[in-house]
């Protein structure tokens, strides 16, 4: 299961007291090949969190050997001192598995501006490598999750191969070209270039279309190791596929537990000029704190879609465009259409399709909408 | 007092039956001249209501005779029809005052997608019309709030002159290039070029630099109008300082009273490259709910800050960023300074300053806290 899924990995999950609530908190994720190809993407945020600076130079080459991530603290600006304990954490990976430090990614998730305790730190590694098992998927998943309520975790078989893979992420939750803590293994034979080729076009369309509250991370990355376990090369249409499965499962779990939201909003944006401008409106709406607490209230309040959507640049005629809300069309050409009290918002699930007419690019953003929760779990945040 | 505290121009506020609380919801003001100059400022959102629509080319010559306001609705995404009822109602104006109906202003503010009843609207212009005096400004301002808990007017006094002007507006409250619906009023004489250059200046630093939830409106639209009655010619400086000032008052008129805000933050960003990048950088801070929802529960969570700031494309180096909470400074060089919980976050007042250490720019955007109350005023809102 999870990151252990594939062929040739080990993981572990552990609690290195780094939470306050004594809940797991550190995962080791090693590659035991043959291959040690990865790929990772980045959040685009440039307030960048130090793992995130260590992890761009490890990835350099291509290679990576493991992948240490915490809960209990995101090593964010955090100075020259928590860039050496990002530093000195993956030389205690390294010394443990008698691996490169160069070869190691570090993640790290949690509160900005506190630095991280590396004495708790460093022993939790040597923890972690002495509980390394095939089994350690589940347990690894369980330790990097914050304010999520459940671990995430998804397998997608091919014929002969697998990937696999294990998410956190529940607030702070608007990827840019990657999203919160991601893990991803196979056990296909590919290099790292064709990993990271799979990894963008699959990231695209699923993480980078998550936007639950609008609010970029600092620490967003996500990891795409190879072992070659398997012995069997797939086609790379074929992997990118699978691998896109797999992300948008992930995706989809983490917008079902994000913080405090009791709906689950899909914004369909069909018949736009460009696939950009598509995702550009839908995000105008997912966005949109007036829309976001309407659907709260089981309002289908589409006025304020169409107000979200004259923010962007795409092009599109006010007055044609329809909006469909869970089935009903309340706006057609710009003026209303069906009784807005036919539109049921009870469900979980809401579905809002804009038709743009103004070509014929598609493009989905998820997100969640504003509610109480939202607001009490993230004003008492603290850990 | 308000609209009326120039010579040369009358008012009224009456109930038109708009509203179903029954509270009044039709405003007029009318100018008596002799000049009939005017500029407008209207809502950059490319969704645009009836209202923008037909006061755009109302403008176009700068003349203006009468401004009709009314809430209860924004007739907005309303086709054909809806535009019918803007025209008619200008033109029921312009039979009531024998004006032209092209020298007619119409603002309408309320929900969008729903026609307004326009027997209703004509029977309250002619009871507004009846009703006119030079101490109606009070009445008029009273009349076009809609989740307002109050009305705002402010005057500021020349040297013989004087300016005064209403405003409402309590969400959707993100002006671009205008805001909410507000009505300024001059008795000093001055052509429509020099009223426009002077208003575009004002709320260049005032209602465009008010950012409470994000959302910007399909309505927004300032107006400007000058009677001349005063007979004093001021200085475009001088005007264009009162004028500013006024607009600055207006504004923090609407932050105060803004849908369920429990803070008023100014968000003051100090030597950035350039003033566009500075207002960029308190925007970005300005939108992030989960700052907000950090300040609701009087966290000085500094961290979200800076996330904020990571997501422009302003200049800056995260490590030599400072940020003052308050007058703590909490984070120094984009490290930890002062402890957190030193930051007193109770006042109603709250002044974050962001040091980017870039350049020689400054702006200040003002916004509001992500509440309980937002989101449940915004969940219910049905007027």
């Amino acid at each position: 299961m999870s990151v252990t899924a594939s062929a040739g990995f080990e993981a572990a999950g552990v609690r290195a007291g780094l939470k306050a609530s004594g809940n797991p908190d550190l995962a080791l994720v090693v590659n035991r090949g043959p291959l040690d190809s990865a790929a990772v993407v980045f959040t685009s945020n440039r307030s960048q969190a130090n793992p995130i600076i260590w992890s761009k130079q490890v990835i350099a080459d291509g290679a990576v050997s493991a992948i240490v991530l915490n809960s209990g603290g995101a090593n964010c600006f955090t100075g020259a001192q928590g860039f050496q304990t990002t530093h000195a954490t993956a030389e205690a990976v390294a010394r443990a598995l008698d691996v490169s430090a160069g070869d190691v990614l570090v993640c790290s998730t949690g509160l900005i501006g506190e630095q991280l305790p590396l004495d708790k730190l460093v022993a939790g590694v040597a923890t972690a490598a002495d509980s390394l098992s095939t089994e350690g998927g589940p347990d690894a998943a369980a330790a990097i999750i914050t304010t999520d309520s459940r671990p995430k975790t998804a397998v997608v078989t091919g014929d002969g191969w697998s990937v696999g893979g294990m998410a956190k992420g529940a607030g702070m939750l608007a990827p840019g070209l990657a999203t919160m803590l991601v893990v991803i293994t196979t056990d296909a034979v590919l290099d790292s270039p064709a990993l990271d080729s799979a990894l963008r076009a699959a990231t695209r369309v699923s993480f980078d279309r998550l936007d639950s509250d609008g609010c970029m991370s600092t620490n967003d990355q996500v990891s795409l190791l190879a072992s070659g376990a398997s012995g069997i090369a797939p086609g790379i249409d074929a992997f990118t596929a699978a691998l896109t499965e797999l992300c948008l499962d992930l995706a989809r779990q983490l917008q079902s537990d994000a913080e405090g939201a009791s709906h689950d909003i899909a914004i369909e944006v069909v018949n736009a000029a460009t696939e950009d401008d598509a995702v550009e409106v839908a995000r105008s709406v997912a966005r949109n704190n007036l829309f976001k607490a309407a659907v709260f209230g089981n309002d289908p309040n589409w006025g304020r879609v169409l107000a979200a959507i004259g923010t962007t640049r795409a092009p599109f005629d006010p007055y044609a465009v329809d909006v469909t809300m869970n089935g009903v069309r309340v706006c057609s050409n710009g003026a209303p259409d069906r009784p807005r009290d036919e539109v049921d918002l009870a469900p979980r699930a809401v579905h809002v399709l804009i038709d743009l007419k103004a070509g014929d690019a598609t493009a989905t953003v998820l997100t969640n909408d504003l509610t109480h929760d939202y607001v009490h779990e993230n004003s008492a945040y603290a850990s």
